[in-house]
C-alpha cells in the first residue's frame, strides 16, 4: 500500500474502547460459545468467539465500520477502496454501503464465489487480477489517484487494527462475566490486523493472558517473522484453502506489536484444518473456512496444550464454497 | 407411551416461566440472529432462534433438563427411559448424566449416526429398534416394568412441553428487547412439544404473535389433525430426510393446545427442505439438520408469507451426518 495513506499514530486499548464505541450498533455482539465435547478434547476450557456469525460471516466488519464511519462527507462522496481475498471485502461493502459511499474493490481472480457473490450483492464494484501474477497495489493506484478514493486497507491501518481488536474486548468482557480468566487467547493470524488489535486490548485489560497465533503450513511467515525480528515472506504462489489468511507478510504497523505482544505460534497443515471444519460442524454447528479454523486446529491437535487451561480462539470467519465444503466434509467426516 | 405414566396437569405459561428459572443454569441462552440476505429474502424482519447452538445441537435439552430436575432421588436412581429418533435422546442423555440418573434410550436402527454418536459419548445405553417394522412403546414397556424406570417422553408429558416452551420466552424477551413486536412465530414441528409450549407461553407473553408450523410433506399429519379436528397418521414407512420431525401422530397432550392456538401451518419438500440448508450455510453460518430447517424453508419459500412482518423462526436441531450434509451441499450449493 502507497506508504503516504497510512495514518501513523499509536495504536492503544483505549483506542480499541472508542472502537467499540462507534462500531456498536453496527456490529453484532457475537457469542463466546462453550462445548462439551471441545472441553474434553482440549482436557481444559475452550470459549469460542464465534465471529462467523458476524456480518458478512467474519470479523472484518468491526474495522471496516469503524474506518469509514470516521469519513468525512467528502471522503465519503468519493468513496473507499480495498484489496482482499474476500472476507475485508464483504466489511468494506457493507460499512460503505451504510454510509451511503461508493466501493470499489480488487479481488483475486480465484476468491471463492460465495465470497465475490456477497461482495456483489451488497453493491461493491470489483476488479479482479490474478494474485499468482499481478500486483495489486500496482492496480490500485491509480484508481485511487484517477478516483482520490480512500484507501481501507485489509489490516495494516490504526483504525482497522483497532476495530479488529474489538472482538478481544467482547470476548474478555464476557469471559470475565463469567467468572473466568483467560490463560490464552489463539487468533487466526494473516497479515496480523486481528492480532495485533486483539493483544493492544488484552495487554490492558488481561495482561495475563498469553496471545497465540495458528497460521497454515506454508503462511506461517508472521510466526517466523516475531522469531527472527525480520519480516519474512511466504511464497504466495502456493496454493492454499486458506486464502483468507494467505498474505505474503506481516504488516508494517501490525507486526512491533507483534513481535511485542504475541507468546507463540503454530503452523497447521490442511488436513488439520479440515479435520476442524469437520469437528465445528459436528459439534459446534458453525461453518467455518478453512482460514478461520487454524486456531480452532491449534487446540485440537496439541499444538496449542490447553490442557487445564482457559484458552479463548477465534472462528474468525465462514465464507466458503459449498463444494469445497463438501469435500471436506467427504474426507474427514468420517 | 403407557397412558397411566403422563401427568394430566394444566399447560401454562407461568408453568413455562417457572420452567425457564429451573433450567436456566443448565442450557444456553441462545442468540437469536438477523440477517441482511434473509430479511432481503422475505421482505420482512426475520429473527432466527439458532437452538442449533443448544447443547447437544437442539432445543431437546429444554425439556429434559426441566423434567429430569425435578425427579426425586429414588427416581433418579432408577433412571429414566426414553425413545427417541435422536436429538431428545442426547438431551436425556445429557441431563440424566448431569444429575448422576441411568438413561437407557430407543432408537431407530436407521438413526444419523451423528445423533447415535453423542448419545454413547454421554453414557447412555441404547436399544435399538426397526421403526419401519416394529412398535418402539412395544419395546420400551418390559423394559420399564423391569427397571422401573421414570419414563421421559419426547413430547406428550408437561414438563417437557413447559420446558420447550422455554425457547419462546427468550425469544419474545429479546425481540421486546430490541424493541419489536413479533407478527408470527414459525415453529418445526414434529409430536408438537416445541410447538405447543411456545404456544402457551406467546398466548400470555405475545398474545398478538401468530404461531404457525411448518412440516415435512408427508409427514404434515399435525396441520391435517388441527384442520380435521381428528388425530391424523402420517405413513411412517415413508423415508425421509426430515428424521428429526418424523412422527406418526400428535400427542394426546399437544394437539388440543394447538388446535387452539396454532393459526396456519406449511408443508416442505426435500428440495425446499435442501435449499433452506444450504441458505443456512451460506450466510447464517449455521449447520440445520432437515427437521430443522422447515420453519427457514417456510419463509423463503414464502409458503408462509412474511413480507412486511417481524417474523420468529426456529433453526430446532442442526445434527446431520456429514454425508448427506455434503450431498445436499452439492445439489442445492449453486
Amino acid at each position: 500500500m502507497p506508504q503516504e495513506t497510512i495514518k501513523d499514530r499509536p495504536i492503544t486499548a483505549s483506542g480499541v474502547r472508542r472502537a467499540a464505541k462507534r462500531i456498536a450498533e453496527h456490529v453484532i455482539r457475537t457469542p463466546l460459545v462453550e462445548n462439551d465435547f471441545l472441553n474434553v478434547a482440549a482436557g481444559g476450557r475452550v470459549l469460542v468467539k464465534a465471529e462467523v456469525l458476524q456480518h458478512c460471516g467474519s470479523f472484518k466488519a468491526r474495522g471496516a465500520y469503524n474506518l469509514i464511519s470516521q469519513l468525512d462527507s467528502d471522503e465519503t462522496k468519493r468513496g473507499v477502496l480495498a484489496w482482499s481475498s474476500g472476507n475485508h471485502a464483504q466489511g468494506v461493502a457493507r460499512a460503505a454501503r451504510h454510509f451511503g459511499a461508493p466501493a470499489t474493490i480488487i479481488m483475486p481472480t480465484d476468491t471463492p464465489k460465495l465470497k465475490i457473490e456477497k461482495v456483489r450483492a451488497m453493491g461493491a464494484e470489483i476488479i479482479f487480477y490474478d494474485r499468482y501474477t499481478e500486483d495489486r497495489e500496482e492496480i490500485a493506484k491509480p484508481i485511487q489517484r484517477e478516483r482520490a478514493m480512500v484507501l481501507a486497507p485489509s489490516y495494516d491501518h490504526p483504525d482497522i487494527i483497532e476495530g479488529q481488536g474489538t472482538l478481544a474486548l467482547e470476548t474478555i468482557d464476557e469471559a470475565h462475566a463469567r467468572g473466568l480468566t483467560l490463560d490464552a487467547f489463539i487468533a487466526c493470524c494473516g497479515g496480523g490486523g486481528l492480532t495485533s488489535g486483539c493483544a493492544t486490548l488484552l495487554e490492558e485489560a488481561s495482561p495475563e493472558t498469553a496471545v497465540w497465533i495458528a497460521e497454515p503450513e506454508g503462511f506461517d511467515e508472521t510466526w517466523a517473522s516475531i522469531q527472527t525480528g525480520e519480516r519474512q515472506r511466504a511464497d504466495v504462489t502456493r496454493r492454499t484453502i486458506c486464502d483468507a489468511i494467505a498474505t505474503p507478510t506481516p504488516g508494517r504497523l501490525t507486526l512491533p506489536i507483534m513481535q511485542r505482544l504475541v507468546r507463540g505460534g503454530v503452523s497447521l497443515t490442511e488436513d488439520e484444518v479440515g479435520q476442524a471444519m469437520v469437528f465445528a460442524y459436528k459439534y459446534l454447528k458453525l461453518v467455518v473456512e478453512p482460514g478461520g479454523a487454524v486456531a480452532l486446529a491449534a487446540v485440537l491437535t496439541g499444538k496449542f496444550n490447553g490442557a487445564g487451561k482457559t484458552t479463548a480462539i477465534t472462528l474468525s470467519g465462514g465464507n466458503v464454497d459449498p463444494s469445497l465444503f463438501a469435500a471436506i466434509l467427504q474426507r474427514h467426516g468420517g
